[in-house]
């Protein structure tokens, strides 16, 4: 079901990326799966990059984010296996690369929400957390993690 | 007994916003409940704003995280019924917009969490996480989510 | 086991803190412990402080998330009583006190995570979100959080 949504919404959830020395990106414990800090990657570069309010606008800053939340589900797929046993998508914290005065963080946020709800409807809806923060791993305009009951 | 307490105490627990568009204030998964990010918000309006050690005191910036942690009790009545189903506070995220050189985000994050334990004694001892960030959401002084076990 | 491989590498798990008033060291609920934000403390004393990328050196700044990691483990040891009853190492987030225009908050991070796998191996390999603040609790370098299953 909801890989049949992704597929109608014209969505190719990426590879996951191989898991890294020293971290994984993705763990289950009981019936939560929980992501690692994402970012806007796309074939392997960085897409979004700078402080949103200075180097990247607030609309490139919701697509960073909703880049993001694809790579939460590519990685968060790679470990049960489909998305369709995805009982409800709990929780985003949304970490975004801020100006000195931009506090318009919800709205970025709001490119990955929106995306999840699109894909998981009712199922979708979960809690989030949205902070500006001063600078992000390899200058990367937003980092998302991702928690969802299985 | 925390309801109770609650009103010993003279507090009285807001109606807790209407959910958003795209996320939720408040889920339940098995014995948690998790709240989205909280902002110092009365009546709807902002109370506390800008950053702390500039715009605001770090007296008020604990003003501003004990009510960001009443407004979590809030929205966690709203989806259990009463607080007094809470087994335990299990912990706060504490996010402090902080001036370049404030570093005083435990006595600010202190405001939520003697305000919790004065209500829930020995059931609100819980975990804490306090950082500072350079921006919050709609220049919020403080932002905080909690967990609790119900 | 881990408590051996701890012994075979030399390392001593310090005293946990004693309980601060408002909030705890450490938590359990279910079969996840949670730790609150630790900082790079030894002795009762603060060791790395102020901003990577300007007071502090990347390589120091490992060391401090390193140190950060252990405290965490004591924590939790004070709580479970053994490390060895310890499952898995679910998540860590690592927060970076960062100079502007630091963004090798990854690197800083395997400070902890390689630490952790080198006690705990496959058992130790967790997920983690890394990323910039621009201040920390009394200046420290960085501070993390722990969670580990049991």
């Amino acid at each position: 079901m909801f890989e049949q949504k992704i597929k109608e919404l014209g969505i190719e959830v990426p590879e996951a990326p191989k898991p890294l020395a020293a971290y994984i990106p993705v763990i289950r414990t009981g019936n939560l799966v929980l992501t690692a800090g994402q970012l806007p990657m796309q074939d392997g570069e960085l897409k979004y990059k700078g402080k949103t309010g200075f180097d990247v606008t607030t609309d490139q800053a919701q697509e960073a984010a909703k880049m993001c939340a694809l790579n939460c589900l590519s990685v968060i797929k790679s470990e049960i296996g489909s998305l369709d046993l995805i009982k409800r998508i709990v929780k985003l914290a949304v970490f975004v690369n801020s100006a000195d005065g931009f506090t318009d963080q919800p709205k970025v946020a709001n490119g990955a929400s929106e995306f999840i709800v699109q894909i998981f409807g009712d199922s979708g809806k979960h809690v989030r957390a949205a902070v500006g923060v001063n600078e992000l791993p390899i200058d990367a305009a937003v980092e998302i993690e991702m928690i969802v009951e299985v």
